[in-house]
């Protein structure tokens, strides 16, 4: 047989045809079995039937491909003659597990069978082998159970009500109470069920249990369940699943046997202390049933010592091996230690960073691993408000952490309520199913979102991540009548207007108001960022409109501004009359005394900038928005207008709201996003530029008097054409030039451009003439390139898209490599083409994500620039950038 | 002296240094002048002074390049030589004349000094020549007062009061009722008064004044009047001036001597007849000013058979030459014809036509050449309504013909009034001074637009193409009193609601309803067409929602259909209310039978358009708007649903028209642009393009049963990423194939996209994998690569933009070709790499406009495809491009 045609992977003896990278292949179990074989650790043998026949076994109409059987039949002789028991050997039969093992983790969604190769014979060599009549008798029983539940496809309760009746007949209180006459009363009544129900019988023959068992796991593969798992993580449908078979071994027969799971370190703070639980006596679903309470792991060195010491000899040798935290499951059979399993770890994002610190300290990874271990993404968590760990939390349930953050708020049902009472300052909870476009202003005014149903991609997630407002969704437990206004959850009602807490970074649920911390870097995370930093080539600044905000940015290690927005300036509540007045002006006259009360508010607001990041670079864009924006709501002043007319009592307030809307239906635009905005408004209104360039530099002049040191970067934005960025530069480079005069002042500045329309990207050759710097606005480059606004998409049609798998991701959130990325090369190149030591940044929300991140660091980009508490995750990336380009 | 240095160049005595080739060097005028003179023909002789000399002069602070005057001397000298006359010679003095000649004719904008040379000595030596005094002091008075107000900058009207007053001393009727001592006075007088009001001499030097006339004339270059002129006409404002220095010759000596103009043919009907005027004993202006009736030049042939058969003789070797119609000034000196300049003639579009395909039938020229000599913007006065020429018409004025078309209406000054009655059905002519923004709606309701000010880039006319509406730009003539409501035009008075008629397309303005003639194509234009034909590779095809456009298209050459509109048809009166039932639908079952309702009514749409086509291929475009598009007007029902609630009178009425509200909220877009639409509804709601190709495959398979033959395209608009393709391809394909199955009918067809959207440019590798064919949407790719809105830009910011030169021309009307065009390049190499056979076409409105399809042809696509008036414009355009490719 051609190495190609091999199906089957044996593990035993201290030998195993697999090994870990061949994960892909085996499965991660059946790889990890064989992983521990090799390295000597005792391991029930056994063999892997490979995830491949399980794809060719779907493409060929559920038939097996040829030579499968003869290979099993193979790898059954050599477990026979390893373990020297044979199948349905009277006397001494050979038990198997059949288990499912797929690429990656799938828990609980596919089936098992065990006990199999017991029968009406082999039944009565495994007593008298064990000397535990009972024992042989209730694992048939329940071999039987499993056989026609998951073979025959039958349903579970029905076996149940059985075993429910026969407790009755035998007054028994509960299933441990059965004696062997009533278990093998129990055997011949699955069967006969069995019979009638399906019209099978049960087979007696092992090899018939076997393949039919296999054939059942293979088949599980594409239950639904395992399918709406798979579309919910990602995992695609053809990569199929392993087989897995292997030796029976049990904890259940006596006081010298046990069973349990264990991590190498605690995987919920990262200390190094094994953490685990374990049973005497049990089989491993009494463990996760929770009907018997586990003890920790520490005292097994108590009742088992010598299983003890092996076990924590294979941890030392497990994370020696894998460089890793290790998950594993293990049963002690008569005093034998047997490991079942092994896999990575998983861990909270704070774990993740002090076992990746620690591990550098005892000399066991080098720091390129350390900071390629932690997932970036991870780090949201770490960098949000969450619930406080030490704090005594009433959980109520746990959902999908489907976007990070803490909050506490009033359960509401309704989107229009939630909306009226969020918008009117109250704090609630918008509790749904599931949401829909026409929730989006009711999760805008809430705190937090919290769903029933729906996965990391449902419309809740997809928008409440855009909106980086908390949600935890499809949190199954939790049932909602909208009727009553309440919800259940594990036997309690909870009733609209009661307090809850969501935590989005957990997904935990809890009653009332939790206490909430801020988030912290502990010396941890220092370290992880000051290796990042070390490797990284990527530099990192942050988006600011404020003093406060860039102190914070700062404080997460941000290298400068890349993008501050002045228009939000213009929103603060003393200003925006005077912003009215401006956009209203009937003449330039008129504007300009308007523009002459902003700019000592604009100065003001450049100057805390400016000390807040001292010598570091400042990028400042120049008015973006369209003017209508800075107005009252159309559709308001339109009905009052309305009214006003027929009431006809107020002819003067009429008139004065008339002209109001008058003016503002001049402005109105049916695009607004497409429309009188950006560098089009420099160009229009030039005083508008003018002032806000005088307010910069009379800002840093201001303090380089004071004898500090400033590094200002003005910025254009919208440019279509380079003739907008000559002519809106030229207006700039005076008001600079005449400022800096009048103060006597010298001062490095530059004045570049947002790169944010397609066509600044096909012509960034010449825009690059006159551009200092170009800086890619990603967020209205998306809008653009997909021809769709973030507006009218997210919460509509692209959250169904990215639900439908129509769309792997929200372009919005993760920069869309293969459209704007190509748009975003286009312009690197022909700018460098022009100016070739041309600054290139980027300052849309992509800056802080972390694929997006690797993007510009392979696209050359010389920084990215995002919101403050995103600055470490940007760090994290831009090094793990480099060390994969390394590789 | 080096070639390179050589700012001089003479013509004369048989040969010159110049010739029709160096035109950037010498201007036109001095171009030709040179190349006349090579050709043996009669030219006063003289000298060019190249346009690079103003160049420099202008950039060196107004000095003149080192070796000018030197080289000005020389030819003076060789001038002198030649003539045997000197400069300043008392008995026979050399006379000149200076004027300017740029690269391209600017009429009337520069200056001219004539009889230079003259002074109180020399005077009397022309007196003497001439045996004329009276005509040697005349002379003299006109260059001293030309001298004055040119070189002087002195106000000519002064001068023409000192003459009034002599003529009053003298009681002399007109001018040339002075005597020769009245003329010598008025000489001294103007002396006095220049030398009163500049404090300057008048130079007797003949050399001073030779410097002096020829800085004035370079100074010209930059005078207002000129730079406007530049402005508004695209000419770059660093081609400079050239200035020609030239022999004077005199057409006013006696009855022997005369002057004119002619065409070689007539510039209005091409017809091959010599066309012009002509006067005895007159200078050229008295031709011009209208003081005396010219003569039709036939008439020259009675009284000066020997110089008209001289110029019978010039027109047949110029056109020889030129091998193109020329437009010629002429002067005869005591008998002696002199030709003063020869230019190519502008003609009109139908001369234009028939002069080519005459000159081709003469041998002339060949197709190519003739092809390639009609300019196909200009075919657009032959495609639109006109003034019947034949009609007698009562002109009042003469504009710009600054947008196609002819219409006649009542005169409306006010936009508000013309959007209203215009909107009520009347016919309006809006006349406003110029337009902006604010008078869109008005002109939109108008029939055409008339303006008095501004140029071919003015607002109005920008805004007017960009609406396919007849307008007439910059007409100065008229002279608007909004107050009063009226116009004055040529000493009347036109109000308000009286009736006028423009005509876009030659400018010209009448007064009352003008009988107007529709399009026609005679058969020189068809004899260009089917030439074009011959030469182009590029198909052409049209844009048609309805059998008649179809019909039309086909009479003017179109191959097939690029582009139907299927929403077009949603609008129609008895389909509007169930489309909008389908629209507002709560849930699929509901929309299923709005839908089913309009099939057969598509249906029915789709055969009368494939019976107008044949076999010819029709592209039929999928529903693309955003579905809001179809209901009522948002701000008239809020204003409606506030009325009803105040009144409180009919609760039944307001929950209806709330409901419809409410759904209308729910499918607002902030950008309906970019919002749910194109195959986004189609991902959606898969039913409404199901329905859609049901109706194509129905109406082409009943076709096919009647044993016609039909070839039908779907097209799917707005694809962003291939997933969306693939899925309504499926949609379509799947409808389309179960109805050929139900009719039992096999047909070819193709199912493509368009891309008009970056990023379907950047992804068309991928696209191209599913779409059959492409169809570049450059309307919409041109929004989405600029990053605004038709809808808010063209008659605001870029109406302002074009006016004031920010950009060149309209991306709407002409294809950008470094931004989109750059896009569609990058579009069509990916397409190909995938599917190198693949089709593609372009459906936006620039297939049919010259330069774009020139650039289509360029960029390797397959067809244009444009609306059917434009479809000759498309076709010749291609022609050329082809030829354009040969050279």
């Amino acid at each position: 047989m051609s190495e190609e045609q091999k199906y089957v992977y044996f593990f035993g003896g201290g030998e195993a045809d697999g090994r870990t990278g061949l994960k892909n292949l085996l499965g991660g179990k059946g790889a990890n079995l064989a992983e521990m074989t090799n390295l000597g650790i005792n391991v029930p043998p056994g063999f892997t039937i490979t995830t491949e026949v399980c794809t060719l076994y779907y493409e060929n109409d559920e038939n097996y491909p040829e030579g499968l059987e003869e290979e099993v039949e193979e790898n059954l002789d050599r477990l026979e003659n390893l373990m020297g028991k044979d199948f349905g050997d009277p006397d001494d039969p050979l038990l198997v597990s059949v288990r499912s093992g797929a690429r990656e983790s799938m828990p609980g969604m596919m089936d098992t069978v065990l006990n199999l190769g017991l029968n009406d014979v082999t039944v009565k060599g495994l007593a008298k082998q064990t000397g535990n009549e009972r024992f042989a008798y209730d694992s048939y029983r329940r071999f039987v159970q499993m056989y026609g539940n998951v073979v025959l496809g039958m349903d579970g309760s029905d076996f149940e009500e059985i075993i429910e009746e026969k407790k009755e007949e035998y007054n028994a209180e509960v299933d441990t109470d059965l004696g062997v006459e009533a278990l093998k009363e129990l055997v011949e009544e699955f069967k006969a069920y069995i019979k009638k129900e399906t019209g099978v019988e049960f087979p007696e023959d092992p090899k018939e249990q076997l393949w039919k068992a296999i054939t059942a796991v293979f088949g599980s593969w594409n239950n639904e369940r395992a399918i709406s798992y798979r579309n919910l993580n990602d995992i695609p449908h053809h990569w199929g699943t392993a087989v897995n078979v292997q030796t029976m071994v049990y904890g259940n027969m006596g006081e010298n046997c046990g069973t349990g799971v264990a991590f190498t370190r605690n995987p919920s703070t990262g200390e190094k202390k094994y953490y685990g639980e374990y049973l005497k006596n049990a089989q491993g679903e009494d463990v996760v049933s929770g009907v018997r309470t586990p003890k920790d792991i520490s005292e097994l060195k108590n009742d088992m010592p010598k299983a003890y010491d092996q076990l924590v000899e294979i941890f030392e040798k497990l994370e020696q091996h894998y460089k890793d935290v290790q998950d594993v499951e293990f049963t002690i059979q008569q005093g034998e230690l047997f490991m079942l399993q092994t896999r990575t770890g998983k861990r909270t994002a704070s774990a993740a960073v002090k076992i990746a610190v620690d591990m550098v300290d005892e000399g066991l990874i080098d720091k390129e691993t350390a900071v390629q271990r932690i997932e970036p993404k991870k780090l949201d968590q770490l960098l949000h408000k969450r619930i406080d760990p030490d704090a005594d939390v009433d959980i109520l349930a746990v959902g999908l952490d489907a976007s990070p953050g803490a909050a506490s708020g009033k359960v509401v049902f309704d989107s229009d309520e939630a909306a009226e009472r969020g918008d009117a300052g109250e704090e609630v909870i918008l509790v749904r199913t599931e949401t829909s476009p026409e929730d989006i202003h009711g999760m805008a005014a809430a705190q937090g979102v919290l769903t029933s149903r729906g996965g990391m991609t449902s419309h809740a997630a997809v928008v409440a991540r855009g909106m980086g407002k908390p949600a935890v969704a499809g949190c199954e437990d939790i049932d909602v009548d909208y009727e009553k206004e309440q919800f259940f959850v594990d036997g309690r009602t909870i009733k609209k207007d009661e307090y809850i807490t969501i935590d989005g970074g957990n997904g935990e649920v809890s009653y009332g108001v939790a206490p909430t911390i801020d988030p912290e870097m502990d010396e941890n995370f220092e370290q992880i960022m000051e290796w990042a930093d070390q490797f990284r080539t990527l530099g990192v600044r942050t988006n600011a409109d404020t003093p406060e905000d860039a102190a914070k940015a700062i404080e997460y290690g941000a290298e400068g501004i890349g993008l501050t927005r002045t228009e939000h300036m213009f929103f603060a509540e003393d200003r925006l009359p005077i912003v009215q007045d401006m956009i209203l002006a009937a003449d330039k006259e008129t504007r300009k005394e308007a523009l002459d009360k902003l700019q000592p508010m604009q100065k003001e607001d450049f100057k805390g900038i400016f000390e807040a990041m001292g010598a570091r670079p400042v990028t400042i864009r120049l008015l973006d928005p369209p003017l209508h924006e800075f107005l009252p709501d159309h559709d308001e002043l339109l009905v009052e207008v309305t009214e006003l007319k027929i009431k006809g009592n107020d002819e003067e307030k009429l008139k004065e709201k008339q002209n109001m809307l008058k003016a503002m239906e001049r402005l109105e635009e049916v695009n607004p996003m497409l429309g009188h905005r950006g560098c089009r408004l420099g160009v229009s209104y030039p005083e508008i530029y003018a002032m806000q360039v005088r307010a910069i530099f009379e800002a840093a002049g201001e303090l380089v008097l004071e004898g500090k040191e400033v590094t200002p970067e003005v910025m254009i934005p919208l440019v279509s054409d380079i003739s907008e960025l000559e002519i809106t530069k030229e207006v700039a480079k005076k008001a600079a030039e005449e400022v800096l005069e009048e103060l006597g002042v010298e001062l490095d500045y530059s004045i570049g451009t947002m790169i944010e329309l397609p066509r600044a990207c096909v012509t960034a050759d010449k825009i690059a003439k006159e551009a200092e710097f170009f800086s890619f606005g990603t967020n209205d480059l998306t809008q653009t390139t997909y021809g769709f606004s973030r507006d009218d998409a997210e919460g509509k049609f692209l959250a169904q898209y990215i639900e439908d798998n129509i769309f792997e991701d929200n372009p919005f959130q993760v920069l869309d490599q293969p459209g704007v990325g190509e748009l975003m090369k286009i312009g690197v190149e022909k700018g460098r083409s022009t100016r070739n030591d041309l600054k290139v940044g980027i300052c849309g929300e992509h800056g802080g994500e972390p694929s997006s991140v690797k993007f510009c660091h392979r696209a050359g980009l010389d920084y990215v620039s995002c919101s403050p508490f995103r600055v470490p995750i940007a760090r994290l990336s831009a090094a793990q950038a480099q060390l994969e380009d390394k590789e």
